[in-house]
């Protein structure tokens, strides 16, 4: 759960690094900017912000904005139906990026946030720089976490079913659900 | 057909565009610019530079450049086995672009190219500002023409086989000959 000025507020920090990433986006889509806690309720440790630019039934086209050592949580993209699972290639945009995939413990840059050492099982370390990409295959768990500057990257995917993303961390709930101001 | 040297002033000016537009790519990415003349070996009138970002065997991400003025002649994706087509979402980034698709004639920004009245059938103009998207579906024919400005739009598509694109042209070869030096 977060609050309302916690939307708005990440939504602000969102488009001030779209705008450093030099991406000219229209006025509507500025302000469609989704704010994900995970159902976490701490979102400026786990969270995202995500502005969809293209959802149709074959394709997602998303920018993924998060905010200085902000963490995506460890996650996957499961088979739905027909559909083997989503297929992702993230393009690194600006600012710092670490990205955990399987593999050998090389974990340097970033940190597995407080308590959480249970539900971010993969420790190796990618540092790609901005224009570099990378492709996760349907199924491949990953996570991600920004540096000091924040981190701006695109996803380019097969159809994107968010909801149906599966988490290492029981306590994700995919849905954010905005507080009513005290 | 167009030469080496041709081949190259292409790329540079790709690459150039590519800049004004404010974006970030790596110098591996800058040197692989595909030229395409169709094979009507008159690249300035007809013809495209395209910057291919993400190829799979389910979805493709492409950087289109025309040079001022160029046309990108009239196609659609068809069918290919399983597949009912590539579909694809355009979004425009920088300069001037002119659209056309199905339905009444109201091209007024572009032209035709000299003498090519029969192979462009398609008279309905868009002109989308940067910012501004654009989806085809599978067969929906189409083809753009850049303004004084030149311009560059992303491709966001399913997978792309442009070999298997069909136009209405029946002088367009998709494949390009790059001539050897006189």
């Amino acid at each position: 759960m977060i609050t309302h000025q916690e939307q708005q507020r990440a939504i602000a920090a969102a488009n001030e690094l779209y705008q450093r990433a030099g991406l000219l986006l229209r006025e509507d889509e500025r302000r469609s900017v989704e704010v994900a806690d995970f159902g976490l309720s701490n979102l400026r440790s786990e969270g995202a912000q995500i502005l969809t630019l293209v959802q149709t039934g074959r394709l997602g086209v998303k920018l993924l904005a998060l905010t200085p050592h902000q963490t995506l949580p460890e996650h996957w993209h499961p088979p739905v139906g027909d559909d083997p699972g989503k297929e992702e290639t993230v393009r690194h945009l600006f600012g710092d990026i670490y990205v955990y995939v399987a593999g050998p413990d090389t974990l340097t840059h970033g940190f597995i946030p407080e308590g959480k050492d249970a539900v971010y099982t993969l420790r190796h370390e990618l540092v790609p720089q901005p224009g570099d990409q990378l492709t996760f295959s349907p199924g491949e768990k990953h996570w991600f976490q920004a540096g000091p500057l924040g981190a701006v990257l695109y996803s380019f995917s097969t159809v994107a079913r968010d909801i149906l993303d599966q988490f290492t961390d029981p306590a994700v709930q995919r849905q954010t659900v905005i507080a009513d101001e005290e």
